[in-house]
């Protein structure tokens, strides 16, 4: 273990070491590398389909259940739509190197902001093998080293594409060591790996909620990540039901395993019993099992068709994940507002509403990373708002809101150009 | 115990509970407060020096040094500054509000940023009161709620002015709750309140490095912070040495108690034998001591009226916060930026140099909050650089870097108009 962790450190402190020249180095030579990646993912295809079969017979005969087994997998599909998504990292602009708020003060001295890479990037995730390959491209692009600890079950996928990481971008010309792999898959090292705040600046935890919640308790870092979204949408006595109907079956059914998925839907009790029966027969023909209070549930006891339970205090709150939804009906905009406070996790709240002052008091007074009006909240993803690729969605208030895009992987320093100036 | 606590947390929740209406609270009763609050400082003065007058007994009693009690005191001029400063802050555009980024998307969603504050800051600091009304002025004017807690040493001044700020502020129609005063100033409240992550949205300690570690350490939610500032200034080989004399003096001698004075002195060695004895003789006018390495005591060991020590290793890296200087010939550019890398702080660096090549390459390499050509370190402030008042400065890199106004203590939403979009 000693050993390892004498590895471990030595990974860190040479990220560290990349991490400076990274800071400055040209767009083109980034890019050329993004470029360089995506061609050999696909050249180097067999090596790399090779190692993730290994690690699917390994975890199939271990027991992992099939939506596991799915995500681990890869195959030649998988790695060009991998190799693509870089190639769209490679067209981005370039967030580092931006000089802001740059002005002359009276003294003459020029101050402002130059746009900066955080420097180390730490990267803690599970089974997907994919995340070796965004996390890398988003980290090199935003001038980044990156110490990448993926999970156990995908390791020998992980080590084959960080090692086609490592040699495309040290054949563009970035510097060695740039991109590490903790190819020792004790628990212990993610341990130690939260300790070292002097080496890595930021961590960055992708995978169930269990993960991400051990890592922010435990980082000796700041830790930048999202994770859970309890999204509400609350439809309005003004709503337009028409539109309502098409937005609540987007937000439920279009990708319900997702963390901006509708889970509870409010519904003023003006409006509820002309717009319930019409939402529940849309979400019906999903599959979708509605969790009623008592008010919805006397609405909608005797429409055929439906999958209905009577919700619980847990349904309130509940992160669903799944062809589940919680409905609530409330009397008021007030109410409606107390309840997602109450129970928000702070990602996505919409309001579906043709009157202007409500409209304006939710986006005013709901406090979530993403505020709706009229829309379905599975746009809340990076690509969506036009972001490019993202690395997460953050539910934090802190550093950065909403979908994480490459400027959100960077600082910045004050530079400040003088000519002899004195403090008086 | 256990009903100290209990309090704390109904501060807490009042906090909480007042920050929903203050997030979107016109800028006019913003500024109607802190109008409020600079005038009844004045109004209310003898209430607030007899509050101060009995601190200042107490602690002279306890055998309190000269400084700290100077740094306990108010008088009626200090408070005449004190209520000044609430009037620039009032002054200062409401960062609240604004609307950033926002652009329209393919599918007619018009999606942006909306500047909104932070929430709740919590504030833990010794000694000097006018922190209570600093730090009051601040969070309100940036919509946050505050739950202050002071030292022991100032408790009842910190109760008489919060008391000015909550009557100041309720009068002017600022919900009720917005700040709170921690009046129990036993510790076990601060350790039990940097444990309420789900009431307070950000630590900022202001006090000494101790403090500041502790709360770093200890805390469960964000801290804003920087305390530490280890500031080198670097003579180039093509210095022009008329400027460097200056900027050293003033860097090392106009107010050497703080975080951006100079502390060690990185000098060329083709120019050392020129120019230090003449920055010397203009340190020595100040009465600055000097700790030289070898080659610099060479330079320096037979001219008169100089400070010399040798140097040793503890005194690089070290904040002398005192008319103390480290001086170290280096060979090279290079030498002198791994110096910095290793020694530095991040918080302000400086080369003095004519010469473009190396001036670039100082502000590109040097990874520091504030990093400076040709000008004295001493101008890391806030009002300096513009931002008017500031919370303090921030050596970290996440969220914000350098002087801390009243943008750093907001954050952001992501508003999205939509007329009906779902995702395909």
């Amino acid at each position: 273990m000693k050993s390892a962790i004498a590895e471990l450190e030595a990974k860190g402190r040479a990220a560290r070491e990349a991490s400076k020249r990274l800071a400055y180095l040209a767009t083109d030579i980034k890019n050329r590398a993004l470029n360089n990646i995506s061609r050999d993912l696909l050249a180097r295809k067999d090596e790399i389909l090779a190692a993730n079969r290994e690690d699917y017979k390994e975890a199939e005969a271990s027991g992992m259940n099939a939506a596991m087994l799915d995500r681990l997998m890869l195959s030649e599909s998988r790695l060009e739509a991998i190799a693509g998504d870089v190639l769209n990292v490679a067209a981005l602009p370039d967030p580092v190197g931006e000089v802001f708020d740059m002005r002359t003060q009276p003294n003459g001295l020029l101050i402002g902001k130059k746009r900066v890479p955080l420097g180390v990037i730490g990267a803690i995730y599970e089974s997907r093998p994919n995340v070796t390959i965004d996390i890398s491209s988003l980290c090199l692009k935003s001038g980044n080293a990156v110490l990448l600890r993926g999970g156990k079950e995908a390791i020998r996928s992980n080590s084959a594409l960080a090692g086609v990481v490592q040699d495309a971008s040290l054949n563009a010309g970035m510097p060695d060591g740039a991109v590490q792999c903790v190819e020792n898959t004790d628990r212990a090292l993610v341990d130690h790996m939260l300790t070292m705040r002097n080496v890595i600046d930021l961590i960055i935890p992708r995978g169930g909620a269990g993960l991400i919640r051990s890592v922010v308790e435990r980082a000796a870092m700041p830790v930048l990540t999202g994770g859970i979204g309890v999204c509400h949408t609350y439809v309005d006595k003004s709503a337009d039901v028409e539109k309502a109907v098409a937005i609540i079956y987007n937000a439920k059914v279009q990708r319900p395993t997702v963390c901006n998925a509708l889970d509870t839907l409010l519904v003023h009790a003006d409006i509820a019993g002309g717009c319930l029966p019409l939402i529940a027969a849309e979400l019906a023909k999903a599959g979708v099992e509605l969790h009623c209070d008592r008010p919805a549930l006397a609405i909608l006891k005797n429409q055929s068709g439906l999958k209905l339970v009577p919700a619980t205090d847990e349904d309130w709150g509940k992160e669903f994940l799944s062809l589940v939804a919680a409905i609530k009906v409330v009397d008021s905009l007030d109410a409606a507002l107390a309840h997602i406070e109450h129970y928000g996790s702070g990602h996505s709240e919409a309001i579906l509403t043709e009157d202007y002052t409500s409209a304006t008091r939710f986006l005013n007074e709901v406090d979530a990373a993403c505020v709706y009006v009229n829309a379905s909240t599975r746009f809340t993803d990076g690509a969506q708002f036009g972001l490019g690729a993202e690395v997460g969605i953050s539910t934090q208030k802190f550093h950065a809101r909403g979908p994480l895009g490459l400027k959100e992987l960077t600082t910045y320093k004050w530079i400040i150009y003088g000519s002899g100036q004195v403090r008086m």
